[in-house]
């Protein structure tokens, strides 16, 4: 399993993914889902993975060769999110037709994606791709999207998140989103990787590896539950 | 869709369940979920119920009419609540079995419940109940219970229940858990039915039923929105 958020709000983007991928509980390894295509001063795409891994890691490698190569069109070449997630969105349909035409079986290829950054002179935007590579895009009231195990980190962003929250707390909360699923699900595991981009900054500087004995990590979820009792404690009884 | 949940405290037990059943989204029903049987001042015993409609009712109404008829074991009967939940899951085993025996489709007649209460003398329980008729009981360290749509309303009780809070806090944890459902699954509907359990006062007296408008609830649902939001807002900044 997978979890992976990317949340808009006015002033940038915050995309989180954890890292634990598994083939069965006894096939279990560390890959980082976050991928990012950048063009300094000009582009900056992130492409968060959930599902097959040997689906995502084929439609990664196909991004960045197509880029290489200057294949048309390709992530250096696009002139709009839309036509990148669309591009995007038809690489990974490709891929999952080109591993269905050499099996056997009813092996399951799937993959979904969160693709999201922006083009300068542009606004930024994300967007959810499906395994049929279709895909939506948040909205203003709805100002985040998930892949994966979805469920346990919802409420949090139901709660707190507007599309007027600051990039800083947007940031807590897509952590808190974490903390909520990894206590419930484990198949979703550290580290977390966090990009916070700041709109028009153009640059993943600010990406971080959070693992689980990281000093921040652990003063906020120690700080988080201490607050919640105490929210509770105060709130009206029945 | 459903969702239920029961907690024991070291003061007593929490059950608590919405009404909203469907069958179909055009086809939609109001029904309490709840069910108690009680006999002043020797035992209390309260059902949830999830799953197939027709087999709940059945289930309840063959639980209501062993006990009229004396059949043995029944409810008046039984010596312990393991000796209850153990009547319970027969009786919802045979009620589906009875169920698929006449169907010529490959219909879904399962249900599950949450079975629990307390004897004179003996220490109060919970358990859940699979389709299957076995049975698993709450513990120390894993307090609570739910069937149905379970999900988003486990992150809340994951972080703030233990067996020590007291069932005025146990309560509130409950409610919130279905506010976190409410907001993301819209097949788990108000009124939600709550039940607060002091060990041995074997009384439903405390049985609330709080519609959409219940003042209470809306002004726990405001505190907490605005208590969380100051929480986050004082956690500290990556």
């Amino acid at each position: 399993m997978t979890y992976c958020v990317a949340i808009k709000t006015d002033s940038g983007l915050i995309f989180a993914s954890d890292s634990l991928t598994n083939a069965g509980i006894d096939h279990v390894s560390t890959y980082s889902k976050m991928h990012t295509f950048v063009q300094a001063g000009d582009r900056m795409f992130v492409l968060l993975a959930s599902g097959n891994l040997a689906t995502t890691q084929a439609v990664v490698k196909r991004l960045r060769d197509d880029c290489q190569a200057g294949v048309q069109p390709c992530l250096s070449s696009v002139t709009s999110l839309g036509e990148a997630v669309d591009y995007v969105g038809s690489v990974s349909a490709e891929v999952q037709r080109n591993q269905a035409a050499r099996d056997t079986a009813s092996t399951n290829f799937e993959a979904s994606f969160i693709f999201g950054g922006q083009i300068a002179g542009q606004a930024p935007e994300i967007y959810m791709i499906y395994p049929q590579g279709n895909y939506i895009h948040e909205s203003s009231t709805h100002p985040f999207l998930q892949i994966g195990e979805t469920k346990y980190g919802k409420p949090i962003l139901v709660r707190a998140l507007t599309i007027e929250t600051s990039l800083e707390e947007a940031a807590k909360l897509a952590l808190l989103s974490f903390d909520a699923t990894l206590r419930s699900n484990v198949s979703v595991g550290m580290p977390i990787d966090l990009l916070t981009f700041v709109a028009d900054s153009f640059s993943t500087e600010s990406v971080r590896t959070i693992e689980v004995h990281d000093p921040y990590w652990m003063a906020l979820r120690e700080a988080y539950g201490a607050g919640l009792a105490d929210l509770i404690d105060r709130l009206p009884t029945p």
